[in-house]
Order: structure tokens, then C-alpha cells, then sequence
């Protein structure tokens, strides 16, 4: 039986999604208190990574689970819950199709970026924002963030990931783009049918420049559908992890 | 030059209020911030106490600042927060007259506490409410709630404090006690002219038991007002420190 999970977390005290040796991450948390119910080893697959300290609050993820367990799929979010760090919680599991792919399946992706202008920042709030107490220009942050909107080749706004050679194409479109306003500060909507290595946050830190005065709409604007021919601007800035949220995963 | 303070915290990782030798409290970190401010001894007086992992909004504290230092009031604001951890912060800072003392010139403290009744707390949550996914009568919580208000003998809702000896007078008057409804659980919020020693949590978990049908209304009305001269019920029921705030301390 295939399982998608829906899962919401912190991500402040973890290396980010993808398993690695320090086993501090969401996938190995995951993973260790899956295979502790189903009482052999699970491997589970992810939507796609989020990096260290980004929060989720729709990450999807799938697996298979073993006949010889013989739990229904809705008591496998309380059994994991119960394993799992507080932080990391499972809010859904349910039964699909053998074909349901976490990666593969997903249509769309909306991430939600969150700063936060005020001049001091609430306790309550680190970790869970970018504090960024700076006059913004909030006209023009909107316009930048409207001309992501659509199909572009963002290969400017793609981070190499360490010894990896993949993320050839950097085609993807940005179905819907928006800045919502927020008590104190401003939150910024990215769903697209698929993200480049920290392309959210070299989005939102390069609209964030352009809000700010330190760069020309143009010049941002030039960044997008750069040629691979051409010698090719890089967005700079690449906003912290803090404020970074995984809100939602859709499928068919 | 007497300065008067207003401080929030996430009080999740400190050892409460009070100074003590472990030196990771609020006024620990406090009082290490402002000598080196002021590169000398400081000594902070604040309010009163709060417990570990109580959380403030604007807890108040004094203290008298070195005519050496030259520093005027506002410049102590982002002073203190340079040097102070990220989840302490100071957000004010008022000259007062050498009269203000913060803990007995204050005419009344608002608390206020959250609780959370969704079967799956989020992981945005944890250390900030009282997870409690259990059913409720919010007509009898609120009924409870209003049965505090007023001047009564505290003394079934003080616990005793290590080996002091204080609080023999236990009459309290509460100003304001209410129930708010949240998005996903309960606030209580109680305003009150003084608190013995971990009575909010004590009330807290009282009427929590009461609107659970874990304890008559009449019992709960019983432990107000007890006699010196008769054999004391006590309430036993201690809310967690997760969800409660020192919301706002009040002087003329």
C-alpha cells in the first residue's frame, strides 16, 4: 500500500529535508520513526528538499508500506507522531494508487516568503521571518514581484548545489505571483510548476533589492530569460532561510 | 538616571525570571547586557518573577543607569538588544522619576493564557500553548472563569516556594478575568492587582478541570475563599508554563 503523508515542521533545528550523516534532518526523522512502527527499514520520498532552518507547512512525501504492518493508514499518523519530535508533525496520511509519485506527481508548488519591517523584532518571531527593518518601496514590490509571473528561463536564480550537475533546464513557470500585507511586514506568494535550487529565496532577495532602491527594475527584470549564450547577470542576494515557508503541494 | 524597561521573551529555553546561578535567566542575561553597556555592575529589578518557559510581552524592570554611561534613554534600547540573545528583546526605554520602582509601584499585571485544543498541535505551537485535545464546555469555562473575579483568599492556588516564606497574605483582588476565543483553542486572560506564587497556572488548570467535568463548578467555587482556621483544600491541577504570557504590567 502506497501512503502519501502530509507534514508540517520547524525548520530552525534541522539540516533541511534530504538525509544526511548527521541524521538531522526531516527526511531521517521521518524515515527512523516509520521504520521503528512498520518495524523494518522505510525509505521515503519527498515533493522535493527544503534547506536547513526552511519551514513546511504542506511538505508531501510517500511510501510504501509493508503488508506484515497491518495498520490502517489513518493510525499511522497518530503512531508517528508519537515518534517524532514535536516540531515535525505528520497532519494526514492516506492511502493512493501504486503510481502516486510525491516527486513526480506534484502539478504545483506554493511556497509563502515572510519579512517582517518593524524596527524591533518580537521574540516570538525568530527564526520565523526576515527581519529586514528598512523603509520599502511597496508599489515597486509589487510590480517586481508581477513580472516573475509566467514561463521565463531562471537560470539566474538558481544556485549551484554542491557536486551536483543537474537542473539543466532551467525553464519553469510561475503560475501565480503576490505580495499579501501583513501586520507588520509583507509575505510573498511564489506557486510555480516546479523551483530551482534556492530560486525563492533568490527571488525574494533580489525583489527585496529592488524594493529598497539598491536595484533597478530593468536590471531585475534583464535577469529574467537570460540566454545561455550570452554571458549571463546573476541574482546576488539570496534571502535567509528564516523566512521561507513550503505552504503546499498539489496533485491531480 | 532611573530607566524603566519593557521587555518581551520566548521564555522556552531560560530558566525563568529570577537570577540564579546556572546565569541563563532573563534577568542573568539582562544584567549582563546592561554592565557592559555600562561597564560596570548593573542590577535590574523587574516586576516580578516569571517561571521557566513563561513567556513575556512586556514585562517591566528598572534600573538606575551610571551618570558615567552618557547615554541618553532611546540609545539603550539597541544597546541592550545588540548584546541580549534574539528571543529577549527590549522594546522600550523610559527615564523615570527615582520614586518607580517596577515591582511596588505597579498597580496591575495582565496575564494571559493559551490553550490549544486541535487533535494535532502545530509544529509553530510547541512551547507556546497548553495542548489540550480533549472536548470542552466552553459555557462552564467561562462560567468558572467569571466565579475568580473579585477579592478573594488565593491560598488553595499559591504553591509553596522552595524554602521562603512569604506570601502569608493571600487575599488578591482579580480586576478583569475573560475568555477569548482563538483560532484553535481558548485564551484566558486574568488582570489582577498581585499573584501569589504559580497562581495563574493553578486557576488555569482548575477551570480546565472544571470544563472538562473533571470537577464540579461548586468544588472550584469551594477553593476561593478558604479559611485559615479550616482544613484547606488545594487546588492540584498546575497548567503547564508552555502557555502562559506576562502580557502587560500596569502603574499610574
Amino acid at each position: 500500500m502506497r501512503l502519501k503523508l502530509t507534514i508540517a515542521y520547524e525548520g530552525s533545528q534541522f539540516d533541511g529535508w534530504q538525509s544526511q550523516p548527521g541524521e538531522n534532518t526531516i527526511q531521517d526523522h521521518l524515515e527512523k520513526a516509520a521504520s521503528e512502527v512498520a518495524k523494518e527499514t522505510i525509505k521515503i520520498t519527498g515533493s522535493g528538499r527544503t534547506d536547513a532552518g526552511v519551514h513546511a507547512l504542506g511538505q508531501v512525501a510517500h511510501f510504501d508500506v509493508p503488508e506484515s504492518s497491518g495498520m490502517n493508514p489513518f493510525n499511522w499518523v497518530p503512531a508517528l507522531n508519537t515518534k517524532l519530535p514535536k516540531v515535525i508533525r505528520v497532519l494526514s496520511a492516506e492511502e493512493m494508487p501504486a503510481c502516486f509519485h510525491a516527486r513526480f506527481s506534484a502539478l504545483s508548488k506554493t511556497y509563502y516568503y515572510d519579512f517582517n519591517t518593524e524596527p524591533v523584532l518580537s521574540p516570538f518571531c525568530v527564526g520565523r521571518v526576515w527581519h529586514l527593518p528598512r523603509q520599502l518601496d511597496s508599489d515597486t514590490l509589487k510590480l517586481a514581484v508581477e513580472c516573475v509571473r509566467g514561463t521565463h528561463d531562471f537560470r539566474a536564480f538558481a544556485a549551484k548545489r554542491g557536486n551536483e550537475n543537474e537542473d539543466t533546464d532551467y525553464t519553469r513557470t510561475l503560475i501565480d505571483t503576490r505580495v499579501e500585507e501583513m501586520a507588520n511586514g509583507w509575505r510573498l506568494v511564489w506557486t510555480g510548476n516546479g523551483f530551482l535550487y534556492k530560486m525563492v529565496r533568490l527571488l525574494t532577495g533580489s525583489v527585496l533589492e529592488v524594493a529598497q532602491g539598491r536595484m533597478r527594475l530593468d536590471d531585475f527584470v534583464a535577469l529574467l530569460d537570460q540566454s545561455p549564450d550570452l554571458p549571463c547577470g546573476r541574482a546576488s542576494f539570496c534571502a535567509p532561510a528564516d523566512g521561507l515557508y513550503l505552504e503546499s503541494v498539489k496533485y491531480e
